[in-house]
């Protein structure tokens, strides 16, 4: 036999993706060993070549690992005998040992918290986005959105020695940054306030907890939107308020005599929550003026204000006449709201010293490390910056979704025109089983947002959203063309229009100088021209804003089209079906495209 | 006349403490302006040469600034022409003008909120205690103590791009920290746990407000110590629980066979908050007994189980037989709860499963990047090093406050011997007015804290509280000399005992060859022995555990003492008045210091 050498097994191994240097991920490995005990109180260490050659690295990065763990007391070194571990943790502190065998004991008391918690699961928690290709939803964000560089910039500064001293222990509102929102911030949506005025939350959610809990004591009559926020729901029902939910169309909340009754109106004006529709100038001026003689609160929810990049931004209602009755909520930002949880409310100072206390009860102020580097990243215009490059980003998504629509979607769904925002609001056609329709995208990796949680009452049938705040824009395209599959599969009464499908003779006599009016997937009006000589122009929108040229032709018995830029500028063949004067488009898998009608007595000359 | 330079103003001034290098500063102030639109869009800036010298900085600082402002789109240069504001801050931004002058209007909506609020004030606050030369408090830390260049390194490792990814848009409880937690942290109470038994909170209090939450509903009873946390109790009557005070000692919280009747107890075992108290190990386990059969649940506040530095750790009621009844919250330190705001709860899953719902409702977990650096933080073992500095230096602090009150409080004081924590419990002579102590106290710098809010009963007359973990060790003695000065001045009627003062000669005769029994200010007995050839022996608490030896001498009718450790070792004379067998020392001030009793039949022997 050969001899071979003792197998020693590596004390624990390092993972080169997780972003720190071999010498740190040593160092933690070793401390790991020590504070679990594995390498108890004075046991001597593996020279440094050896754990080298263990681990696979080089020796000097164990021995600058080891020159610090000897700094920081977790080792000692012995001249000419090597290093021990010097930390006896067993000095003041519980010994594992008193709990039977250190092993885990999965405790028998399942029934007794059966019986004492109750119902719960008055939430309801939709899947995890992360676990999908295509995440056409509004409840996170691709980690590539935040702004690493210049959170770390702030950070850093926020760290500096002269910076610690002057918030470690603050445990309340750096007034650092109650300035910067209330010079750089709150300015931009018409307010105005002093720093009395001003308390910060942990996130826009903490905020509505607390205004709820201020507002809804003693059987409160709080009107609600209907869609609206669920969590809002269950905070007034928990606290015993009785609920009226508001209309919600295309404007915004529909302002309603019954308001001058209730006690507190919980509202989303920038982008109603979660239908994405602006409320309209006209409507705020009447909320505003139901204020005066009556005891409403309103509670403005300034929900995704930050993407107001297709309409006019409308200032916000605290600013208005009569604002002091006007309770503003917001985050410093959607993408900042998850990670650093840093919101605020906005009101006048009575309300705001009460709303502090509230706060104190359910915990310490959002933590002083992030308010600081929070006021380092907007005192240094990253936040700025951060909202304009959001903007932007989210401004394109949305454009790559409606194209996508428009490409993919069969014409029996319909959909809001986007009205900034990061969501859009889809009506499928009637009978659409949403439930079925889930599980076919979640095949094909796509997930969409249910509503069914936003709505108190009766869920009208058909409806889901889809969001782009977690798909980057190069995947929304893909994304709606599983997602118009799944649809088609589920929709297959429509299969093919009836009626013969026409030859290559009647296709050349009916398209040569056609003139076909068809509409997109938002409904605006669409002009498609189809010249003698192979030329094609289209005009969509109410004053033909979106334009495009391009070529057809006739190949066997199908037609053939290419726009320049519509459709992503590629050619596609569709055999057609003829019933009176409407045009259907099959494509190649046989079902119903879309439809045109032709325009009687238009014949374009060559 | 002489020609004289029109005077420019600087456009910003520099703050050479703020801990920011001039350069971040010039950025900074020059995006303040343009923010402000006070250099509007098209603003042409001034030259480099220019703003270095109005600003008093070097010409490359403005420079280097002018480069990076221009890269992040706040400027453009123009060849030939110089640097302009590139920023149009009015595109689709409301404009200040929108709001009457943009100036600020304090609105006149006071009456109608002072009818809408309530009362408010359940919680009092105490002053601040950056305020005082002396704060004996409890309330926050001086920031010397927070571990700024660990803190840094666990953050800096946390922004890393791969970390960064890993954590931005996480939105939930990090398994890094849910890991290091149940690892390092619980195991040391004896706590084993698996990952969904851990929820994170923002600080202890979020815990506490959780866990009453879920508790809390229907009437539930409610069994809380007195005194004890005012937050438990505001939050338990808020949701309509019915309070039961429980009895609380020198070992804690006295069980009672009530307990058996109630829904929930709330204790703080390993140190009680107020009293600092530690629970005994045979009152735990009483505690745990009563479960079985009772439909009780203990919600455990660990509250500074990091600083038993004096007595044995008890291990966690969580740790018990029947633990799963046990709720169980801690927070990661009593110095970085204020700051970093991390707490956990640790209990059954089902039970983790409601109270992360019911945190939902309330607001997003704890900030993200934070969870994130406080696992790096406890990996690198920074956690454990801060624990073992934190606890040998309020270890230290204690001592020193044991010291400087057994010198200079007079006797009329009792304290309970010091139990490991940072506070202490101090009960003043019958009649001691605290309002006025108090008073008397801020006039000579001292902040001592007012027991009051603990209790929701009749709060015992003369009660007060010192706390150590906002004053640094140098500055005790002296807080105490102050506070010791001001109770004198209060308890005036005990001026001078009744009876003559010793002459030197009676001096003579009655202290050569004496021994003293006297008692410490915790009660302790104390022997002094007096040796004719002036040493001079001390031995105090009931093991003789604390010696000292020292000299004595008679100037006039003075008897002088100096001890080489025992009061800092300075030397003291005092005139004295013997009434029977006892011996009443005076000060300068003609005021009782302190007495002793004359052993009689001793003499000892040169």
């Amino acid at each position: 036999m050969t001899h071979r050498p003792k197998k020693v097994l590596r004390p624990f191994s390092l993972d080169k993706s997780n972003g720190l240097c071999l010498q740190d991920q040593v160092r933690r490995g070793i401390i790991n060993l020590v504070l679990a005990r594995t390498w108890p109180f004075g046991y001597k260490l593996p020279s440094s070549r050896a754990l080298a050659e263990l681990l696979g690295v080089s020796r000097n990065t164990v021995s600058l690992a080891y020159q610090r763990l000897v700094a920081d007391g977790y080792l000692s070194a012995v001249p000419r005998s090597g290093l021990f571990v010097a930390m006896d943790l067993n000095a003041g502190l519980i010994s594992p040992g008193l709990v039977a065998g250190g092993e885990v004991v999965r405790r028998e008391t399942d029934s007794f918290w059966a019986d004492r918690l109750g119902r719960g699961g008055e939430l309801t928690r939709s899947p995890d986005w992360r676990r999908f290709a295509y995440p056409l939803v509004d409840s996170g964000f691709d980690s590539g959105l935040f702004p690493a560089e210049d959170w770390r910039e702030a950070t850093t500064l926020s760290l500096k020695r002269g910076q610690i001293i002057s918030w470690a222990g603050l445990s309340d509102d750096d007034p650092v940054l109650i300035d910067e929102i209330r010079n750089k911030v709150l300015p931009r949506r018409g307010i105005y306030a002093q720093p009395d005025e001003i308390l910060l939350t942990l996130g826009a959610q903490q905020a509505r907890a607390l205004c709820m809990d201020l507002l809804c004591r003693d059987g409160a009559r709080v009107a609600v939107e209907e869609p609206g926020q669920p969590e809002i729901r269950v905070l007034a029902k928990r606290l015993g308020a009785t609920l009226l939910p508001m209309q919600v169309d295309s404007e915004g909340l529909v302002p309603n005599e019954r308001l001058r009754s209730c006690d507190v109106l919980v509202v989303t004006p920038s982008h109603q929550l979660p239908t994405g529709a602006t409320l309209a100038a006209n409507r705020r001026t009447a909320l505003m003026e139901m204020l005066p003689g009556s005891s409403l609160v309103i509670v403005e929810d300034d929900f995704e204000s930050e993407t107001n990049y297709l309409d006019e931004p409308q200032p916000a209602l605290r600013s208005f006449e009569h604002g002091g009755r006007v309770i503003y909520i917001a985050s410093l930002n959607k993408l900042l709201d998850p990670n650093i949880c840093l919101g605020f409310i906005v009101a006048d100072a009575p309300v705001i010293a009460r709303l502090r206390e509230l706060r104190r009860l359910g915990g310490p102020p959002p933590p002083v490390n992030n308010q600081r580097a929070a006021a380092q990243f907007l005192a240094l215009g990253h936040y700025d910056r951060m909202m304009r490059r959001l903007a932007r980003e989210f401004h394109e998504r949305m454009l790559s979704l409606r194209d996508a629509l428009n490409h993919y979607m069969p014409r029996v769904v319909e959909i809001e025109p986007p009205r900034g925002g990061t969501t859009l609001w889809v009506r499928g056609p009637a009978g659409l089983d949403i439930e079925a329709l889930a599980e076919l995208a979640h095949e094909r990796g796509v997930l969409f947002e249910r509503v069914e949680p936003y709505y108190a009452g009766t869920v009208p049938a058909g409806l889901f959203r889809l969001g782009v705040s977690c798909i980057a824009k190069d995947r929304i395209r893909d994304g709606i063309s599983e997602l118009a599959s799944a649809l088609s599969e589920l929709i297959s009464g429509k299969r093919k229009p009836s009626g013969e499908l026409l030859t290559h003779d009647e296709l050349v006599r009916l398209m040569t100088g056609a003139q076909l009016g068809c509409r997109t997937i938002y409904g605006d009006p669409c002009t498609i021209e189809l010249y003698p000589d192979g030329r094609m122009s289209g005009a969509a929108g109410f004053r033909n804003e979106d334009c495009d040229t391009g070529r057809w032709w006739i190949e066997g018995d199908r037609w053939y089209r290419q726009w320049r830029n519509w459709a992503y500028g590629e050619a596609a063949g569709f055999q057609v079906v003829l019933r009176g004067d409407v045009i259907h488009w099959v494509n190649a898998q046989g079902r119903s495209f879309d439809w045109a009608t032709l325009s009687p007595n238009v014949h374009l000359a060559p």
